[in-house]
């Protein structure tokens, strides 16, 4: 499924037409979290050689050139960096040796559609690189977020992760919103009179999108509770307990997922149920009708009979009797159908 | 789900039209648990100077500033005064340093319908901290049952917020029936002959308020189970016992939801399988119909037709014996159809 | 659910409508388990104060005033006693300090319908105390049993806990059995050619009542295993294998009610799904005979219109030719029908 | 459920109606494996006496005489012996000191139904004893392979007992087998075009004994696991791997049972789509042949009217003008409908 | 299920016709990863005499002579070999002594069929061993990507097993693209207006694929859990992250599979809907017609009738006004069924 909501991971810069540059930001950081005058990739390591620093790379779909270069700057593990170049992976968490390699799914509206994108991580004890492939806004409101917290930004990578996180988790948000809306609008269409196939369909589309959230929500559990447990060294203590924030966060996307989840099963068979009703409605209506009308038919073939000897056919009044007890038995037969909810 | 149901934060305090005031109490308790004169929160981190006192605050949606006075007060953790602030947080415990931060949702029957609100808990040593949002009771009631107990209130903040908790799960006892009713009524409603779409639509509305009432008592078994085994310290042994017993009420209220979620299921199907039922027993009575009139009009049309030499046409008790007929093979067909139940 | 069913304590002795002694039962046993001369409730203290006796009580809906008489005499906790008086506990085994506070449900068919109850349980080194609610048989029966096996009562109060918690789940065997035959009376009547409303409301209720019953069995594993490994002291290893057998036939009853469950619920859709084909039978045999009857209606028709110029209405031997082809067409039509199934 | 399908204990030895004889087998081994000669129920204890033998005796539906003499020779346990009784368990391993008692369920296809019997297994260090109830084959058969390879049964009872239970396992191969054939079967007939009651109720059976079958195969997993892992003493190391190779057996048959159940309910409700799909061709039938029909009737009914001045019905070649429209009025209907596929 | 699909196994060399040979492929390699002269089977203890080298033996569908002269090469357990003859076992891992027996199955798609294999792996210290069985392409590719990379294959059979093992996953990715392109093809079967039967059955068909495809890859996380962290000695430390990576992709076919599962089930419910939806149409619409209808036709019942006096039928114009009478009647119906959405 996520396989197939990931393809088109070109102009993934959602938003902008115009192709979004592979290196978006590579700065540097020094020990009060102050921002470094930029650097260039190839001058990373000789950054890095300096004591106290830390540098934050922020890639959008690299060339695998890019990303061999930044392997050999970084030191990076040859399976991660397959990984990375390769769009299609599930939400992870990986420790290679002193560094850790994270897989997050992103999600988006574009063009009124749930979009998914995916945000590759790398963390070291002095580096924090981010990969961005497919719908994903870019990380530059985190990066300003945090410069403008210097005292936070000292804590070094983990606190740099913990912005990227908490940003990937609050964009879930507007995404429920708006699934919680096409939910209680397919609520109304439901116990609305109308039938439409539409609504089925909607359902079914809802269901499916649901469940695409649920693949990119749910292992972020896993990889908050190991930044919130484990890797030590590479997470600051300091920073513990803002993972536990996000992790809050995550609970209650994948709650709110859940629970519309199961809404939609009701409402699918609510549905289903309303439905029969319609057609019930509308069975009981034509035996209704059929009934009314068959008195006047029986009664009209009656007297189109070819008998001698009718009695009642010759009478001067009998054409005028005749409409007179076709339309008592019509009334007749109206209410008491009326009154039977037949009608 | 629960974001929305949270969307009238403003006069939450259900019953009073008038607005509540933000320090809704502010008192301090000596170490036989004694009520002391009441004090103004500047006053606060004077009396937590004296040796064994406590201070029990009760807010009702305070402003930012107002929290912060008191983050200043008690030296409360930037995090869960953030929190506390918004009123949109899952049931959940966490603990910083030596506190404990506690949010719990909170239920209350307002014009017949279900409204939900948050508690939010501070629980220090020496201190305990409820900030209230959305409909919820007033804690003034288990203040009042803890200061006729002094004995008990001695026992400090693990006490006071037994009570509270206490108070929070018993209010959801009357939530339970109101449902339980409902359901019992919809029972009634789907074994009756009537096929009301109100009737679905209820069940739909049932359905969706046990999810939540779900999403809101599930967490407290967490919850409670932290206060029954850990945060030593913070929690006197002596209250543990209590909690216990408060779990025990949490477990009974979340056994009627799940049991009530799986008879909504039920009745859901059930009332399909009625309607399908009703329509089939329709149908067979429009097909019975049809059959008892089929004779009677095949027979009219059949003497309906001008041929030249017909015998039967001209006789002069034809008519007569004609009447005859049709009424025996319409008595006839009646019977039989009775019979088979298709009338 | 479970509130519900357990609103008649009044005349909770069922099959008895005088009503019960609130004091059972008071007897005292010796070392040797052989009963001693009964004794009243005030000189339960001064027989414990004896060496090597224990007392067992049983007791039916006592007064607050009772309840209060034996916590002094037995020593028993405060929240278990106001549990004791109070009837709407959950299955559940609670330890306070060196005694036990176990609740049963127990189960009882009261004039063809199942009636739950309560049982309590105070279980100390030498005492047991049975505090029945409800629908629940005496344990006169379990108390005989006993007697006539001094040899193992002598093991003291947890042989007689045994004997008591045997017979509340051996009581659950003949509901089980109950339910058993309403469900294979159930599917005949699904099986059968009518769709009788009543089936699908019996099918509703025997769900219900297996909900109930499983809220009331499948606590009862977690009480018997921690009779069966924990609380040594007030246990004795002679009887854990007895609990273990206790436990076997809880597993059994549960496993029955579980599997009912689910065959209920297979039930219920297999039900709807032979409406659906009883309600595709009468609409084939409708159109069938629709079918059937027009071909007559036509010709008819036919030659009830009013054509100068109609050659076959003037011939001697139309008419008789008319029926002939009548006739032919009929049972022509009868026959294809009757071989494709639609009659 | 299991309860019934074991009423029928008196001639369980299936395809026989010969009364099976109550001791079936009574054999003492030396520690090569070697059978010696047979004995007597009596001579077990003298047997056992000597050093280095074990003995392996069947019964089947023992008298409660019989059982009392084998507890008396193999001291076993009485609440293990009352169990071996009653025929009335649900499989389960239980340790008695330094012997165990095991109780396994048995399935057989007798005259095209399958039935379920019940062996209870006694293995001591140097004994084993194996009670048939019900539906179960002999162990004749495990018995000889084991004397045909005396090196293995050498390892004791424990390897005697993986004979058995291998046995029992392997018992249960068929009747998946039989089942995935019903299975198929059912499939075929649910997409074929008749909708039969009966393969509803097939569906139905066959979902009652699946459940059935897995009531007995899913406790073989905890009981195989603790005879690879647990009593040591009783069960040999080298014996281990067999059981895990029995295990492996007895996990193919829980999934192929879980799977099938699963399908079942799939095929249930495909059935009920089947049937609404059926129904609505019915109903397009129905109402496209009266379409056709409606034409034809309207025009003659027209004709039939009695106005003086009606042109139409004077002209010479009127009539044959009248045949004309009503052939083409058909025959454009007929085809209109045959390309909405409603005939 | 997986009993029967795999009941070719004589021809399971999809694609080719010829008879594949036995052996497949019996190479050494020495301490570098570099391939020695081909061997034979009779050879390999002399080879494994050697010290540093190692030997990887590929079987297709082996007689037993052939396992059982391996078997004595390799030193493998009687329990394994027995298994390996045997086609039809589940995915596992087992342990012998120093030696790892490994089911796997195996999938692929032959002439648009889903065609399910196994291959068992027997891996020691210093061989690998693999037997094909059914369905399964060869392990030549794999070979030969080790053979190109010497340095990583001089870590011996556990990169062999993981080139092996990483195969049999990648392989099963065409397989889930195939089915999610079925499911998008049955979608839009679905939501189309037309109701074929056939779409049922191949959504029956999709979900019984899907329960065995996870019948094939759910034992895989257990058999690559324990290749990541047990075994050691056999699976080089330098190996173990390789297999957390084809973990991964496990868990992704996984995971997609468990997603199309779900939607499959989904989307049987939806077009349960549609189907009464859809009927819900033809029945409105057979009532509208008949509604329309039953106007021209009681009219002219009407005046059929033989009334003497009925003066509407002698005037002149008589006729041309019920003419007119009638279009207006039926072309006024037809407008308010038409708004109505009964036509």
């Amino acid at each position: 499924m996520n396989l197939q909501t990931l393809t088109t991971p070109i102009d993934g810069d959602a938003g902008a037409n115009a192709p979004a540059p592979m290196v978006v930001n590579c700065v540097a950081y020094d020990k009060t979290g102050k921002r470094l005058p930029p650097i260039t990739i190839e001058e990373i390591s000789d950054v890095l050689a300096l004591p106290d620093t830390f540098v934050w790379v922020g890639l959008h779909e690299p060339t695998e050139a890019m990303l061999d270069k930044l392997q050999e700057e970084f030191g990076l593990h040859d399976l991660a960096v397959e990984d990375a170049h390769n769009a299609h992976q599930r939400p992870k968490i990986e420790s290679y040796g002193d560094s850790l390699f994270i897989v997050l799914h992103t999600a988006q509206e574009v063009n009124c559609k749930i979009e998914f994108g995916e945000t590759h991580i790398f963390v070291g004890p002095r580096y924090l690189l981010t990969v961005r492939h497919g719908a994903s806004l870019s990380y530059a409101s985190p990066r300003a977020r945090c410069e403008r917290e210097p005292e936070l930004l000292a804590l070094g990578p983990s606190y740099a992760l913990y912005a990227v996180v908490d940003f990937v988790v609050d964009n879930f948000q507007p995404i429920v919103r708006a699934f919680q809306s096409e939910l209680t609008a397919l609520e109304s269409a439901i116990f609305e009179n109308e039938y439409k196939r539409d609504t089925i369909e909607r359902l079914y589309d809802l269901k499916k999108e649901l469940v695409t959230l649920r693949l990119a929500i749910s292992p972020m559990q896993d990889i908050l509770n190991q930044l919130i447990r484990f890797h030590q060294g590479l997470i600051k203590e300091e920073t513990r307990l803002y993972f536990r924030d996000v992790n809050d966060h995550a609970i209650r996307v994948k709650e709110a997922s859940d629970t519309m989840s199961e809404m939609v099963t009701a409402a699918m068979s609510v549905n289903l149920a309303m439905v029969s009703v319609g057609q019930n409605e509308v069975v009981k209506k034509l035996a209704g009708w059929a009934a009314l009308l068959a008195a006047p038919t029986l009664i009209t073939s009656w007297y189109g009979m070819n008998f001698k000897h009718m009695p009642e056919l010759g009478g001067k009044y009998s054409y005028g009797g005749l409409i007179l007890v076709v339309v008592i038995a019509c009334v007749g037969l109206y209410r008491v159908l009326k009154r039977a909810k037949w009608l």
